[in-house]
């Protein structure tokens, strides 16, 4: 009876494997491509076969696993959390970005440039404890809309991207997230959104500092940034926290430049995928000029580097998880 | 006979439970807490069961998985490493640190202090890509040996260690190294050694850069140093690095104080370990007034901190993996 148990466990994992798992990607040559090389390179019998150990796959999540527009969520979750912080104590605002970014004023918080943004980022992301910025931070996720769908953030996840990462899960590969954006923030949302532990979010890193606060040890977020995790920082950041080298790569801007090239540079079958968001009508469209996620580099060199470039309009039968 | 296969394996995978899976360790009290501890965290119907994704182990290196007598086994490293340098090219020794080292003067390099360690670090630490430099640590971990007991350093890792680390993964659990040597240099041996791989070891820091060198993506070793890991730094290391508060932290001096304090005061059954040298015959005798690996405050308050004190001594049937 425990063998025949034991055995319908086993059946049940292996079902998924029979179906298609990516129904939301259209029958392109782009998701046959995606699937060509995850069969290279889990065929035991290929001579591009790589152990499980070894099948390391890294996506950016801006504008990658989730929508970055109107800007970054991570921005807009700053600035609704600077507005209550002043509506509490408006001594706070003691610079030009800090009163642009509590009065909603954009333009003029973007006139401050990237100074200013790091003003209200370490304004907003320091002085509490990191499980208490976690809880905060988790806690918009559930509540907070977005200004253009009205969908929660969670929603705007893109379902391709999601059984993209099941995919590659169900075929022995470890999925990371490497992102510019700053580690505790995806990690508040990273198990429930994409199936990604914490221990596998590889992002940008404030300052922080171990405390005994009223004599409890905590682990205190401090202003300052340790660690940006964005362009020829993505490689080194991949390093540090994971050692292997990636087989695979997926990002959308040419913030993830250097972590395609570090990729798809080394020998064996390797992949590099860049997500170009080609639908207006059913998510954004942007690239070349975009302020936010600005991709051409990647248009112009990635075909000739073997990359496969996702037009989100054409390959993709579903966006939003939420929709 | 897909279903007698599969619960045949399934039977072996249950197999070395039945087993005592640390015969290094004598029947003390010390290896019944450990065991104790374990079987609180993994039985489904203890009111102290931790899920799996949440069975974190953290592991100090010097002195806690191998010896750290009579300097830490990186600088044994790196003094040979700068005698070969400096070999090639008497010029590169341009401080009295250099100078003290390269001529193997151990009294006049601790008289430059830790800049000058830092010093003999930043020079053979640097200047060749991280494969480069984890090749050449590997090619000296397979040739060099101890001053001391003329075994090569892998075969001073602790044989009763290798043998927790394996019960430990068998019962479900992460084992993460957390050091205070560098990520590269561990992770030259650790998975050969522990079987902890690359993903799993956290250390200290060091600048590293993504170049293009001659045209191939490159990460090179820079001088400087990106973190320490050490002290109040293990704590944030574990947060950037796995983002869980472990379960289980095992160490051997005050520079893990504060891992312990930070693995043991959360709610639920936690266990902090620390390994006291007192086998001044089979291995070495130190702690309080030991310029490496001193142990005094963990001694002062780990008992009544419900921390397990291991006397090497009394508790290890046997030390070194290679005797």
């Amino acid at each position: 009876m425990r063998h025949c148990l034991l055995a319908l466990v086993a059946t049940t994992i292996a079902w998924p494997a029979l179906a298609d798992p990516m129904p939301s990607w259209r029958d392109t040559d782009t998701k046959a491509r995606i699937v060509a090389f995850v069969d290279a390179v889990t065929d035991p019998a290929s001579p591009d076969h790589v152990a499980p150990a070894d099948r390391i796959a890294v996506f950016d999540n801006d504008g990658t696993l989730w929508a970055e527009k109107p800007v970054y969520f991570q921005l807009l979750y700053a600035l609704d959390r600077l507005q209550k912080m002043a509506a509490d104590d408006p001594s706070i605002l003691t610079t030009d970005a800090l009163k642009a970014a509590a009065a909603g004023d954009m333009q003029a918080l973007a006139a401050t440039g990237e100074h200013g943004l790091l003003e209200v980022i370490g304004a907003t992301h320091s002085g509490m404890s990191v499980d208490a910025f976690i809880a905060d931070a988790a806690d918009w996720l559930a509540t907070a809309t977005h200004p253009g769908t009205g969908l929660r953030y969670a929603q705007m996840t893109y379902a391709p991207m999601i059984e993209l990462l099941g995919y590659l899960r169900d075929e022995g590969f470890a999925t990371y997230i490497v992102s510019g954006g700053g580690v505790h923030f995806i990690r508040a949302f990273s198990q429930d959104a994409y199936g990604i532990p914490p221990e596998q979010v590889i992002g940008s890193v404030g300052e922080s500092a171990y405390e005994l606060v009223d004599g409890v040890p905590t682990l205190v977020k401090k202003p300052g940034i340790a660690f940006i995790d964005d362009k020829e920082g993505k490689p080194v950041g991949i390093d540090r926290g994971i050692g292997k080298r990636p087989i695979l790569a997926v990002g959308n801007s040419d913030g993830d430049f250097q972590m395609l090239e570090w990729t798809t540079a080394s020998a064996g079958a390797r992949l590099g995928v860049l997500i170009h968001h080609t639908d207006a009508d059913r998510a954004f469209a942007y690239d070349r000029d975009s302020a936010v996620g600005s991709l051409a580099r990647g248009l112009d060199e990635g075909p000739d580097r073997g990359w496969v470039i996702v037009d989100m309009k054409a390959d993709w039968d579903r966006v939003w998880t939420g929709e």
